[in-house]
């Protein structure tokens, strides 16, 4: 075992230590009523038109499991802070609860509940930090993904990212993520595997390095790897393009693409076009990789670059532009009664939600409203239960269900959704008469 | 078992698909040369001025531990692009090289090599995704951390972090890395036990509001837990001190700490300083939290905000101004041959290498040069060997071996190094006459 394995039976310890001291408290008071946390950001990252919600149903899935096995409240008893009747309490913990979602891939604005837990106050609390890093990571990486992939205008991309990501489970759960947002390959052998996204790889430009010559290199790949993508930036890039074209013509060499990874991506691109194309090769693709982003992507698209497929790394791998998502889980009802904070710039909504998304005559969507959880409407309700009495409802939807979905909907949305600059207006997004009165009353009913 | 367990057997293929093509190459090729293999980086941070080295000692150590158990290398051949000899091979794959690291926690600059690996080019060529994703981690997220704590000038910071973090695999590591760059305490459960940082926590809104009265939930948690902080803006910042100043001053509660959480941090820390001190409880302290960074921290301080602690979250946890670090891990030598790559941008210097850092008569450090490995120099040599025929040589070092080595580093270097804002003139890293006249000799050689 290393460090790097986060088991089941610690899942549980995965956790802000205030969750436990509050549960414990909760416990001491003998609060067991039922509660109500809802999971929503306030602020949309820089630049986003939409975010992608994407983990939440995994993480749900994740959370029925949150349990604290004897060993593991042995290890929490040396911090000095649990009594032993409430460390004992904890061993039988089980989530009881019900948790609604929205479905994976569903573009989402601030203020929308992605995720609403409804359980005893206990249950809905200690997952709070679990259910927030994991949708986090997911959300962020998903919403960079259909960034890049939009700016790729149909032309696959490849994740490149994992050497770069925020640790293991970041680059892993990374491929879950990408695929939703679009992502068509993943140099993560093992993210592949789990997840089912193709694998994909070139070479690097060590293995050029330790041949003695380019062409060497080159063609020992090309032999192993018949439809391969040979790096040809290492010295010469021109000069390794007419490597190549020499191979394919004179020896029968199967090669599939080359890939730029450095200099003027878009000169190069054409050059090595005009070579390729020169000798007959139209059939060999251009793949571009090097620090590119979504601008950096358009760009070379406007320009004319003739680049076939994307490697994207760095930058998506830590979304460079708006690595955070102020992601809050709030409580909005306690014992039957709704609740709210009031502090300044992080204003609350009261009691269980519902989302709707409504579409215009032409099957376009045109504004979303979030009401009280009883309230009805015409459109397309977000949020569903996924869990119920602690178990899931149903098997987890697959990945590419996810990313149908997104798709599908982001071509739905005003075309200004789909720009990379940040649309005048924002997405409308409304909250009902009955929620704003429900607030009115509850900030009255507080004095404050 | 969840998907959010990175097991010891799946180590080996935690990578890009490209380092196992390569590697069935150099097998196939018969290429089993000695390489070496550097890990540095080009381009300093926005903003900083040195990067904090972290968790190299902790991946070279893992890296040993990389291995391809009969049923992952199942998995793998799935993909299609394997031979079973080689994969035959692999089942028997052991690092069996030799790692130099600089010690965790220090300083260092852009070209310096952080870790150099030389074995045999298929057992070098293999760590570099695994090694590049463990030690970005914690060289980004230690980097940022000291970067606050310099900021706080000597008053404790907490990580609040874990929720917002990429990952499991971030929010537990991100603690040894925090650990390193100075932060005292951190609300993360499991990664306080795992790695001996102490653990802290408050209280959340959700407990404020789940009770009729927030006296009434105050009352409780001061009673459950002496000497804790309180969170005092869940409704009126200063009407809840006044609250908790009644529960001290009338029922004798044992409060330690206020946490202001939003709002004009400054301003609202003097009215609770001066209602605290006006009522003679000048011993309980000030705790500041929410979407604090270096900047902000400054600022309050340099405004004279009488803050005792800071929690700092999501700023930390994503190193929100610098998420990512362009580590590369390049081969420079092979079969005993230096060896570079020579695209534009992207210039490296061949062959095994040194770094010497010197100190002038007062014992401040002044400047590094890079060396040849063979070189000798008057200063101190950062790259010890570390692992030695695929084995460490000794016992992993322990955090506060890296703390206590990061900030006497820190120490040392010329004032302007501890400021935020980057210094005028960077930290002088030279390249030795050696070492630059390899580099043109290698060109050369190439004919490039």
């Amino acid at each position: 075992m290393t460090d790097l394995t986060l088991s089941d039976d610690e899942l549980g310890l995965f956790t802000d230590l205030y969750e436990l001291t509050m549960l414990q408290a909760y416990w001491a008071e003998g609060m067991h009523g039922s509660a109500v946390f809802s999971l929503f950001f306030r602020n949309p990252p820089a630049y986003r038109n939409f975010v992608l919600a994407c983990g939440q149903e995994h993480a749900a899935r994740l959370a029925t499991r949150v349990h604290f096995p004897r060993r593991q409240l042995d290890r929490l008893e040396t911090i000095g802070l649990f009594r032993e009747p409430f460390l004992r309490w904890l061993e039988g913990f089980r989530f009881s609860g019900e948790i609604l979602a929205m479905p994976e891939g569903t573009p989402v604005f601030p203020h929308e509940p992605i995720l609403e837990v409804h359980a005893p106050v206990a249950e809905a609390q200690v997952l709070e930090t679990v259910l927030m890093n994991l949708i986090t990571t997911e959300t962020v990486l998903a919403s960079k993904a259909a960034r890049i992939t939009l700016a790729a205008d149909g032309r696959p991309v490849m994740d490149f990212g994992m050497r770069r990501m925020h640790g293991t489970d970041a680059a892993l759960r990374g491929v879950r993520a990408y695929s939703v947002g679009g992502i068509r390959a993943t140099s993560n052998v093992l993210g592949s595997l789990r997840y089912g996204l193709p694998p994909s790889g070139t070479m690097a430009h060590s293995f050029i390095q330790a041949h003695h010559d380019e062409l060497e290199a080159f063609r020992t790949y090309g032999q192993l790897y018949p439809g391969t993508t040979l790096l040809v930036d290492t010295y010469d890039t021109l000069a390794a393009v007419r490597k190549v074209i020499r191979l394919v013509r004179e020896e029968g060499l199967q090669i599939g693409a080359i890939r730029l990874d450095s200099g003027d991506l878009g000169a190069l691109a054409r050059h090595a076009r005009d070579l390729l194309d020169a000798a007959g090769l139209e059939h060999i693709q251009i793949v571009a990789s090097g620090g590119l982003d979504e601008w950096t992507i358009r760009d070379l698209l406007v320009g004319g670059a003739p680049i076939d497929r994307f490697g994207v790394g760095t930058e998506m791998g830590t979304s460079v532009d708006a690595p955070s998502l102020d992601l809050a889980y709030k409580l909005t009802e306690y014992d039957g009664e709704p609740r709210l904070k009031n502090a300044p710039g992080k204003q609350l909504h009261p009691g269980p939600k519902q989302v709707w998304r409504f579409s215009d005559g032409n099957g376009r969507y045109s504004h979303d409203e979030i009401t009280c959880r009883g309230e009805h409407r015409d459109g397309t309700p977000l949020l569903t239960p996924i869990i119920r009495d602690g178990a899931p409802l149903a098997e987890p939807p697959g990945i590419t269900s996810g990313r149908d979905r997104a798709w599908a909907a982001i071509a739905r949305f005003p075309e200004l959704m789909r720009e990379l600059e940040p649309a005048p207006t924002p997405y409308p997004v409304q909250f009902s008469e009955a929620l704003q009165r429900l607030r009115r009353d509850t900030i009255a009913k507080l004095g404050y």
